[in-house]
Parts: C-alpha cells; structure tokens; sequence
C-alpha cells in the first residue's frame, strides 16, 4: 500500500510523464482493476475500511486518530483464524480504543492489548511517519538505524530524511512547500522507502515456509513533498499535467467547495508556482517507490516466492494536487477517491485474467474477503458477517464479474481547519458527506448545503455539478434511494450470523428450546414441535 | 420494568376495567409520559436499547438472544462512573458476546468478563425466566428457593411457579393457552413476582446508604399466561376490551402482516375463546405486579427512600392479545411500541411536574440520560458520545419539553417461524422494518413490500393503512426523508467526541501538533501556528 498514491500517477493506467516499469510488470501478471475505489476519503477512515473489510460507516472511525472500537473484527483476526500471520512493515494510521481496553480490563502491553492496538497485525515495524516532533518518535526503529548511519538528532526522520539543504545551503523541513525541488538530506539508500522494502525483503527470508500476510505500507508519496536524489529532478514542470479545473468551479461555489477552495491549503495549491514544484517531487517519489518495489519482486523471484505469494498494490487515497482548485484530499472527487488496485494472484486459475485490465467498480473493502479466499478459507461463511465487500476471487478466475452497481466513500471534513470556513452546524458530526458512484453518476449526499451530481460520461473531469438538473431527476431520486437502502442495511448487527438467521426462524425450533408460545393445548404442541404448527 | 406490559393497562392511563392503585399513586408523585416509545419490538432490542441508551441500528443486537457487541457502553458504564453501584434483580435477556471477549483475551468468571455479560450491572440476582428446560436452570435462585418451600424438581419454576392443575386436576404446562383461568400451583407469596420483589426490598435494607440503581425487572405480565390465586380469577371474559381489529384488515394485507395473521400465534389470538381465557389471566398479572409494588413502595417509605429515590415503571414491549388479528409483539402497532413510562423525580425541582401528564415524544433510550443528569452527572459531556436519547430533567423540572418531533422502533422478524410465511428474500436481513412516529403520522418503512403509513388523528387504531392516499403525498415523502437522516447519523462513531471534532479543527492545531501541510515557507508556517491562517 502507498499513501496518497492518485489512480492515474503510474504508466500502466495511461500516465504519460511517469514510467513506473516494475509496477506495470506486476499488472502484466494479475488484473488492473480501473475503477477501484476506496471507501474513506482520508488516511485513517480509509485504512480502517481496508483493515476492517467494513464501510466507514460501519466501523466508525471516520477520521485520523478516531480509535477503532475494539470490537471490530480486522484482517489480522481473519487471517490468523487461518493460520497466517499479518505481518506489519510501515503506516497504519490505527488509533487504539485505549477506553474501550480499558474497560475491558486489558492490561497495557499483554499480547491482547497489543494485538487490539495494532488492527490485529503483528508489527515487525510500526512507522505511520506523521509527527515530525515529539519524544515517542525518538526509539523509532528508522531513526535508530539514521543515527547508526551518522544522521544525529532526536528525529533524523524529519530532521534528515524529510528535511533539504535549499539553495542557499540552507536546512529547511521538507514540510515547507518550497523545499520541494531540492533533494533530501538521506540519499535514496538510506530512504523510507528503501528502509521498509529491505524491512520486508528481511522478514520475507527469515520467515522460510511459514505463511505470512506482509502489509507493506509505504508513507510515500504522501507529504513532505521530499525525495531523494536523483528523484527529486527526475521530473519538472514540463511533466506536470494540466490541473483538472475550471473558472466556473469558482464561481457560487457550493459551501464545502468554498471552504475547501479558500483555505490555506486550497489557496497554496492553486498557485501554478506552488504545483510546479510540488507535482514533480511527487512523481519523483512515485518512481522512487517502483523502483524499491522492482528490488522486492527480485528477492521474491530469486526466493521462489512469485508463484506462491497473491500481491495487492493498492493506495489510502489520491491527492488533489490543485485539481479543483484544492490540495491534499478529503473530499469525494475521482482524484481522491479512485485508486490504483492491481491484484496478482499466482494460482493457475487466475491464468486466464493475468495482463488484463478491469472495469468493474470495486472497492478497498474487496480485498479482505478477496485474501480469505486466496488463503484457504471461505469469505461467505462466519466470521463473514463482518464483512461487507466482496471477494474478488471469481472475477480474478475470470468467473465472472463482482455484483456491484454503485461504489461508496464517504468524507468527514469537521475535523480540519477548512470547516471554520462552513455555515454553523447544529451537529458538528454533521459535516460529513457520502458519495455514492455508479457506472455513469456519481451522487454526493451531503450535510451541509444541497447535494452534488456528476455524469462521468459527458464530463469525466467532474466540473459540472449537475444537481439541479432536471433531466438527471429520475436518476438523481433512484441514486438517493440507493444510498438510504446502503445505510439501512449495513452490518452493525455482526454478532448475528446467517446461521443463526436461518436456524432461529426453522419450524418448530422455539418450541424445542422450550419457548412454547401461541400453542392451545398438548395437541397443538406436539404439532409445534414436530414443525408443521407454525 | 415490567415484561409485555401494555400502556393501557393501568388504570391511570384510562384502562377502566383494571385498578392499579399503586402505579397510580406512583403516577401521583411523578410524570405520567403518555407518547412513550421502546426501540425494538421485542425484548432483546428493546432492552439493549433502554441498557445502552442507544438504538437498535446502532447497538446492533436486533432480537433476542443477538450478543450485545462487547465494545457497547451501558447503562451499568455510566452509573459506575458516578460512583453509583448498578445492580440486577430480574431479567435483562442480554446474551453476552463471548467471541468477542474470547477474542480480547478476557476470562471467563473474571470480574471483567463478568461486568461485559451482564450490561454492566452487578447481578444480585440474574433470571431472565424463558426456559422451562435445561440443566442451567436447576441452579437458580428461585427454583432453590422454590424447593426449600417443597416443590421437588428440577425446575419449579416451570412445574409448580408456571404451571397449573386443569380443570380435571391434571398438571398442565402454564405454556398452553388452556391453563390461563387457572391458578398458578404456586401461592402469590411465593410467586416470582412476590419473590423478586422481596429481593429488592432485602437489598435495599442491606445497601444501607450506599447510592445504587436497581433494575427490578419482572418478567411478568409476559406469558406463560398463568397467574397465582386470586389473580387468575378477579378478572373475567367481561373485563376483556373489545378487539382493536376490523375485518378490512384481513383483505389483501400487506406481505409481513399476512404472515403474522396466519402464524399460529395469530390465528391462536384471533379466536375469542382464547383472547376471553388469557386476556383477564393477563390483567391478573398486572394486578398482582401493582400490589407488590404497593409492598416495595411502602419499605422505601418506611426507609425513607422515596425522598432521595427516583423511581421509573416501565415495559420492554406491550403485547397484541389478539389486535390487528395478532397475538404477541414483533410489529409496530401502539400495542407494542407505545409503553408506560412513569418518572418520579424526588427533587424538589420536579414539583412543579407531579401528578402531571406529558404527551411528549419520549423514547426508552432517554432514560440513561436522565439517569445520569439524576446521579449528578452531565449527560451532554463525555461519554455521551454513546448516547442518543434526551435527557427527560428540564421536562421533568418544567423548564421546558423535549425537542423530539419522532420516535423510532424497529421490529426485526426474521428470526420467528412466521418468516416461513414471507415471500423469498435475497438477504435474510433485510426482513425487518423502521417505524418513526411522529405527533400525528405513522411511518413504517419495509424492506418487503410496500411501506405503510397510518393518520392516528383521524385513525387512532391503526385499522387503515394510508400508504397509497395521494393527499398524504407530501407529509409521506418528509417521513421517508426524516427516517434517511436519522440513519445516517446514528452514533456509530461513539469513539469520537464533540471535543475531539471541535479540538481538531482549531486553527493552528495541526500545524502546533507537527503536521505542516500547505505552507509555503517559514513565514507562513508561523503565522498557521499562530492560528492565523487557515
């Protein structure tokens, strides 16, 4: 997994000023998934629906640093269940629910604490390489191994590996938009990025024969918009395609819009001088990854490892990048929400799909079920009724396509400084949004202000909102309806399971529990629990 | 709380041909809420509601016998923290979520594994009453306490408390309707409803003055339909109301009601012979509920608790006897739904109130607010986030009314026989459905069939349904609307709270916590830390 990685930053889905070789060779040998979708719109409500297999919605951590409550079943506990263990190099994003542990009675730091800590995965490496300060980030395991390679300080993190010499030889953090075009302190070698693949590569030799699910989560390309030579000048401005926007974007715009476009992060976006430096580095730091990823797929080839290991490269989010006149993400357009998914499943089965590109809509919650499957086990018996994507497996043996109609993701955006921008809200939880995105419409029901619609087909760029037209009202009405029935059946009720459906409700069963209701008399009762008096 | 007990079967809410003295006199002292609703329409959800103060779409145990998930906050959470002990006498129907607690590593019989099966409380006596047959039942309090006063067995509670000898002499389960006009083989005074009171009693006499909060629970007037001598005869076939049905309710129904009307249950309560046998049995029972609660009230009294004790009566569900062609619950009919719900504030804040009726919407899950506002505590700060009912004090102190304009209950039937009866679904979770009253309209949104809609100004009982009345176009359409956003912001995201989202958007938070995102220079990161852009 990378972090803020846009669908449409690798060659392989037609990117033109970028050649990414290593990953369009992985999508040689599995499905390219071209509508892929992720169900947050943000790092932490999209991990936890790809960790969870659940909607936002449905696991509620609608945000970063929203703890997932403890209940909530991850992919660590399905494949554990399956003998498998889930490996963590790199960014979660997890919160724990310390309250809901606590409560419990888990004592700090047992295995089960941890275990509800850590989305169930077992962390080799645990890096979500966010916080640039602070004395926990000082025991981290990266900035141990730059302080062995002579990088001092507290945090060489930021201080070495995020931060530049600008072109008055002056340090600057990499955090500062303008230190973009400058290479950053750590050479490539020494990099995140090389660091967590040879972190995976070490784990994958040491581990033998056991059967192991790695999360390789890389923190790039997300911000600090810094990489290292020679990535920092692979590209230039001459590679930065044209910005997806409009005039009339700007003009009466819809409130979210408005706050999103007026906003310091909105503003320095929209600044060419501002993209022009940032777009690069960023593809910079895409290439970078392929590249360590090319040095992983090696190892795994010279291991014997490629005909036995499924591989998922998949991405948290886009990034606007002055698309629509914003920066960074939350928010619902298909820069944000539409990611890169390429699925390599080495069974012979999946031999009849291998290179090929798919269109089917699908979504990070698909992938949980899809590794159940790979794994051995059964995505549509319990625990399944904590699922609520669906297994990819059929449509990776070329035996037929998913079900899906429509795609969801949903976006929380009280929780950033744009929302002192909105009208009052009576429920500050109500600055929220869910978008909803068939074949051709995307819909966009929102707490604040009217609603939004686009037509993918006659405006793929998404600068039209066509809300109040009313040749989309049939549409417009059957995608609201959609979404209230999406709401209304979501699985909050996961302690219940098809099982326990279909067996509570058989003829007679009550009786034979001993819940002898509506019988007259003995006849009638026998009749009850033989099964033919209900 | 009673079990199954009606809202109009006391005589301070007009039943004319019961007394109920003492739940009147209760009345008297308090807020007689006349518009009060529970979330489920059977016991499981509908208790996991009043224990969670939540709904039933968002604690998620939506029937019987469903495991409340181990994360969900309760009612026992909430008074603990105030120092207050929550303590258990009766029935509660939770059924503990053992794979999830399994899953965290808790215990079995630990203290914390404990306290997450039993809602929080503490269980001086636990009897949820249901099963006549099992080896778990031998140990119960009150069959060991049934056997010391001489009835041999295994379980008296259902050869001796709820059975009786027919009109032949024959023992005859309590179960079949048959046995109604006969008496209990056990006396009143040692009747379950005598006994669970004189637990209450020698545990407030224990308790001294340590603050608590008992759930005195009765499992009665639920079936088995038997009551101990008098009860079971100071009511007669002349004391049974007439039915609440109309013949048009048996033309062309709807799907769900189909199935209901021809369950056996149904067809068991539609014949008068059976509704003449158990409803005065019933009203028997509510009777024999309101003399011992004549006893509790007078002990508090001569304790001098009824001046520091808030005391409220209230029922998981009514019962159908046989309305709408119906027996039992399940459905959505003000049979069910509507409840009595009696507040006795003891405060002198709440005199102005006494003796008064509200027809306020309130809603079973404002109690645990109320509850904690009563104790001292603020059910708007922290962890409110788990609730979702109103506070009922400024009603209860005159300052002013609710500011619901709806109820919610839902009514899951799947899991009964009945369901034999319904037309194939694709997903057996969908057979279930969504009420919101409102102060005038019904709305009850199906996931089979059509939806239904009723005017109880002009249609008190419920007998046409207006689902298809074009002048109710308008007021339908806002009910579908209403419904749409009370799902979507159903507090599932409870792990965050309002001064998280308000925290987090401060200006300058970010930046202040290390994240620098869309600053250009050092410049403006400075003026971002000072909160001043955004």
């Amino acid at each position: 997994m990378c972090d803020q990685l846009r669908w449409d930053a690798l060659s392989c889905s037609g990117a033109s000023t970028i050649e990414t070789p290593n990953i369009d060779r992985l999508a040689s040998r599995g499905v390219r998934y071209d509508r892929a979708f992720v169900q947050g719109a943000v790092c932490g409500s999209s991990r936890m629906s790809y960790y969870t297999g659940r909607y936002v919605q449905t696991h509620g951590a609608r945000w970063n640093n929203i703890p997932l409550q403890v209940n909530q079943y991850t992919l660590g506990d399905h494949v554990w269940d399956l003998g498998v263990r889930p490996v963590l190099i790199g960014k979660t994003h997890m919160v724990a629910d310390q309250n809901g542990m606590l409560r419990l009675g888990l004592e700090p730091n047992t295995p089960e604490w941890i275990f509800a800590s850590e989305c169930g995965f077992e962390p080799e490496e645990r890096d979500d390489g966010l916080h640039p300060d602070g004395p926990e980030r000082n025991d981290l395991a990266y900035n141990v191994f730059l302080r062995e390679q002579g990088y001092e300080g507290d945090n060489p993190w930021h201080t070495a590996a995020n931060s530049v010499l600008d072109g008055d030889g002056e340090w600057t953090s990499g955090w500062l938009l303008r230190s973009a075009p400058y290479p950053s302190i750590v050479p490539d070698e020494l990099s995140e990025t090389a660091y967590m693949t040879n972190r995976a590569i070490d784990y994958i030799k040491k581990a033998g024969d056991e059967r192991w699910c790695i999360h390789l989560s890389y923190i790039k390309p997300h911000w600090p918009y810094v990489a290292p030579a020679p990535y920092h000048r692979l590209y230039s401005e001459a590679d930065v395609p044209p910005p997806n926007r409009s005039d009339d974007e700007l003009v009466d715009p819809h409130p979210i819009l408005d706050a999103f476009q007026k906003s310091r992060i909105g503003r320095a976006f929209s600044r060419d001088e501002a993209r022009n430096l940032v777009y690069p580095t960023y593809l910079g730091m895409v290439r970078q990854i392929d590249d360590h990823l090319g040095r992983l797929f090696a190892e795994l080839d010279s291991l014997g490892r490629l005909d036995d290991t499924m591989i998922v490269l998949c991405s948290d989010h886009g990034d606007y990048l002055g698309d629509h006149w914003m920066g960074e993400k939350d928010w619902i357009n298909e820069e944000i929400v539409r990611t890169p998914m390429i699925v390599v499943d080495p069974r012979p089965a999946a031999d009849a799909t291998r290179g090929t590109s798919s269109s089917e809509l699908v979504e990070a919650i698909d992938l949980v079920p899809t590794f159940i499957d790979a794994l051995g086990g059964d995505s549509s018996g319990a625990p399944s009724q904590w699922l609520e994507g669906e297994s990819l497996q059929s449509s990776l043996h070329g035996e037929g396509s998913t079900k899906r109609t429509g795609v969801v993701c949903e976006a929380d955006f009280g929780f950033l400084e744009m929302a002192n921008r909105l009208p009052a809200a009576d429920d500050l939880r109500s600055r929220r949004a869910t978008m909803l995105r068939g074949d051709r419409y995307k819909y966009v029901l929102t707490e604040i202000g009217p609603n939004l619609m686009f037509d993918l087909e006659e405006d793929p760029q998404e600068l039209t909102d066509r809300i109040d037209d009313p040749a989309l009202a049939g549409v417009r009405a059957d995608m609201h309806e959609e979404l209230f029935d999406w709401f209304r059946l979501r699985r909050h009720d996961a302690t219940t399971t098809a099982g326990h459906l279909t067996r509570m409700g058989a003829p007679g069963h009550t009786a034979n529990r001993g819940i002898m209701i509506g019988y007259w008399d003995e006849e009638e009762m026998a009749a009850g629990k033989a099964g033919n008096l209900y």
